[in-house]
């Protein structure tokens, strides 16, 4: 009953194969490698572009690096108050831009919206030297919240971007996830919408350590081999970063991982909208689902062996929010989650229902 | 025929071993988990005193956050002219210590001493504001030019550190192989030597990207943790570095491969040795060998299929020069090196030598 | 009929006198000089206290570089939403303290509160890898507002700063404004009160470019001079900031010029309280009014000649707002300001109200 | 007897007038004024040329400001081993480039020439992503030896700063004294020579506070606001910069303090070239000189008041060394250096001469 974060599951069989495959023989290092460039090429079949790939260690490299090619001497980056990179990457975007500032915006269930961003255009415009220079949103697919924006939501987003010259960045820990939840295509739901740099997760979905930054506007990559190196980023092994990829894309293995993640979250959803005292809190895609449970029922799972975090509603609207006695939790499905830990769970915190229910 | 850089081998077969056997189940992520827990421990024992243990991706990240913690505003690094921190590390040291100068001294074969360290204290002294701070003495053991340092040297530098309040970086990228060449342990030659912070690498030795800050003096590591973090060093699924170590430590196997390093490095400059046209330039301890052959053995060796760096002479006494017609070569050997290569090697270089020499 | 800024005005006469008075002669560069240490000293007598004091060119200079010893990596300073180290500064306190964050805090009147502290720490608590490490509190006396901090509020501050191990940064920008409003000495608006280090400001009540770093606790000025330098702040003719100071402090010199500029507030917020149409926005002290006006009144005062700002209202409570016709002005007033030129720009805002007023 | 430095004079009495004469009334802040402007085209004018102009506070902020704008991630500057900007400003160029290398090369009498840069780009060559990338040139006119170049030596760097694609920076702290040592325009010996950007100082030559970054190549300047504003180098009251620079410019001050400067020290060169016992350690230009003096003559020169730095010979070339008993010191005349402050310096290390000398 691991429901604590799709980063507790170690790597998938296919991805341990790939990296042994890998592992005979003598290789370039640092990314001459065969295997690196194919991996390169693979990225540009997947998402039907000329793009350019850059593996990393983490996604908050791959993102804070990514943001620095976007930002300029007193840059803003327009964000949701929650995302990831203002709130749980310990200032990294920060740091690697050289003091860019991560520009929190409200934004219901996670997402930005063209409204949003115009507000923050008010407060960081164009051309006042005080306020500094805005230079790009950054939005979450999915989102920090378990949901995913449509292709519709993004290409508002794009447009207003294009509009204020504004670069858009895309973090992707949950790429995958987002991707098949909204149905669209790689290149559709970046490059087609006006993405120009995106941050690839495949950690979360199988891979060890595997991320990778793709640049879809090939400007901001001309000096990033430097960029990455500066942030002591660049793997003297390559390979075997390229080798989990090679392992995660083999046979459409991240789209089954991911398919797999979303369906057991779905189980989740499902077993919740069934239950009288435990319910959504709101409509997650993807492979989170956040709940609200009676503070009985969470205290039911967990001894039962459930491991899930609580999360803070602090700053939530009214209706999202925990009633008196109840709790918010996050509830992460992974590509190892099994169909009888989602029903171990639901078991867990309906056991108090009344018997009556059944009859 | 591989003697281009130990970073061409993959990861050995106990170390993927490692990674397998760890793979399985559920575990806290960034590094709350057991295993890394156990290989702090395991780092422990090795160098016999409670040092903290922060795993990281690249012997640059190793490096250069290790100096965060030691440099202050306007700080300098002396170092040697050649360290791999001020060459080979596209500025992520001066990058990721906010700017801090790494210092270059002379050194003969690629060695500081206290009169080379007492120069850059005339250049920047304690107190001149303009001039910034003298922070930290950083060394390479092994050495950028296979060289080691014997504790004795060790010791010296230590206490010229010590007297100037200067903190003592060890980079370890060879660390094994230093090790083994000097026949010191690990306590000796680090703690018990002075030093007070040490970049351990195992990738270089077997592993994929397994590297270690380790602090003798906790002092400085009192807020690492967030420095490894803001740039974006903190892995998510730890335990699969952990691993790495698991596996590298486990039975003397990281001893067992630098052992053999060394020794295809000693079979090397045995060859070398009895060689009549090409030699060793300067005695080398550890797993690289530098030599000067001719251009046409350099070449025959190239085409028997040998791989391996032509190095930059400029800079060097004329006694370590290669003459007319010949050239410096660095050849590194790994755990991966068979006899046989170093032989075929050998071979390929004394190809043009007179048939009388075997009569 | 100046409203626009205190930063409009030159410098006042007693300082360029100052000035030129100390023009004569050689003295040692650098802050060697005898006037740079017997300013040192007259900020330790105004404050009762053994502080240490570095003199540099701007007040977000004087804000960074404080916040720049007060942070550590992943750093958070809290501060108020509207802080001028949040908005105003371009990101200076960002890039010159390598990446910390201005988290910005709700509070009305532009003044922080111990719950908008408790609630910061909620986002960022102690300990907590992801989400940084929390360090400071900034806040600004004289607010961003015109508002100022009784001492009970400063010292409410105060203590939760000491109960959660933050340090506590004052932004004096208008420091001499705020602390004649609240009718308090230096050193009980200061030390006192439990505030760490100052930013002290000399430049907009008559100064041309004298700001000071105003250290009480001395444990945070250890290597300041090496980040003065480090950011290009060391004045190599420091007596020329020293000799402002000089002018500034003699003679109660700075207490005149704050009196006199806090008088002409008032005569400015006692003229909208008698108008029928116009009226202060909220209570201010100190030199800034911000008012709220018919947009035709602010276009009579523009043509009669008045420069001052309209100001976003957006974020603001709705009471605090300008309604349908209104505008939002800040009004700033200085050491120059004169009577005349008040009640001018009174007359001209209530230019159209109806004559039988009057009688 | 004051030849301590340049920076020990106060301003001069004409840009003390000025900044007294453009005191009056209020003017906009942040550069928004007029004069501002006018110094701009002033700037221009002098130049010949479209060139952007930016004020700062000090010498190390135009240079380390400039060179952000040169330099990309793990970019490096190619400088003198004992130039300004590697040595003497506290690791400013470092912190505020976010890290860049100032590259130290060997050159005769404080000179750069093609073949050192040369030697750095072997060092530090295009495309390796381990050795950063080669950004600029940075050379100091007049050099920190006292000497200048001339023309042809400025263009034959300028040429391979071409070939190379290194952009050509000058710190011009000296500019008036290198441009009258040389007898060249202001724009042959920065544009016209190819050089892109500019530090111009008039602080060591007359002013309190007044240096400029000027930019012949403006698409380096297309974010220069927001660097200075983000370093805390924009002057809210920027009119008395400005001032000051109207003061210097105002009918050929600034020509005339520098050639003012300039005879002093060739005075002082005469005197010393008649001297038996002291003697000139180089031929220096501009306004310092490095002398050789016995050093009961140093001694004699302070016990008269004299006032200079003794000044290291570590690295110097042996012939430029002082002997057994001998010292080198550097004596820097400036606008306010008299003629017999100077016979009164050149009377006392002659003290012990022998009086059939004069016969």
């Amino acid at each position: 009953m691991q429901f604590a974060s799709d980063n507790w599951a170690g790597a998938s069989a296919k991805v341990m194969d790939a990296l042994s495959r890998h592992n005979d023989g003598a290789a370039p290092a640092y990314g001459g490698d065969d295997l690196t460039q194919q991996i390169e090429t693979r990225f540009q079949d997947i998402f039907e572009t000329d793009c350019s790939v850059f593996m990393v260690a983490t996604g908050t490299a791959a993102n804070a690096l990514s943001l620095s090619t976007l930002t300029g001497p007193g840059g803003t980056v327009f964000c949701h108050m929650d995302a990831h990179i203002r709130v749980d990457e310990c200032g990294a975007p920060e740091f690697l831009t050289s003091g860019a500032r991560m520009w929190g915006l409200e934004g219901r269930h996670g997402k930005l919206t063209p409204d949003a961003i115009r507000h923050g255009l008010e407060q960081v415009p164009h051309g006042i030297v005080h306020h500094g220079q805005p230079n790009a949103i950054s939005l979450s697919q999915a989102t920090e919240y378990g949901t995913a924006y449509s292709l519709r939501e993004l290409e508002a987003l794009a447009t207003i971007a294009k509009d204020q010259k504004l670069a858009l960045h895309m973090d992707g820990a949950r790429f995958a996830n987002a991707m098949l939840a909204i149905g669209a295509t790689p290149a559709e739901m970046t490059w087609k919408s006006g993405v120009d740099v995106l941050s690839f997760g495949a950690t979360k979905n199988g891979a060890w350590c595997a991320e990778a930054v793709v640049f879809f506007n090939k400007d901001y990559a001309s000096d990033f081999i430097y960029r990455r190196k500066r942030a002591g980023h660049l793997f003297s092994k390559m390979r075997f970063a390229a080798a989990q990829f090679d392992g995660y894309f083999a046979d459409d293995h991240w789209l089954d991982n991911a398919t797999h993640a979303n369906k057991m979250a779905n189980r989740l959803i499902d077993g919740l909208k069934a239950s009288n005292s435990s319910r959504i809190a709101w409509p997650s895609q993807s492979n989170e689902v956040f709940a609200i449970l009676p503070k009985t029922a969470a205290e039911q799972a967990r001894e039962a062996g459930g491991n899930f975090h609580e999360w803070p509603s602090a700053g939530l609207p009214d209706e999202d929010c925990p009633g008196e006695g109840e709790c918010l939790v996050r509830l992460v499905c992974s590509f190892r989650t099994q169909p009888d830990e989602v029903d171990a769970f639901l078991a867990a915190i309906n056991k108090s229902e009344a018997p009556h229910k059944i009859g």
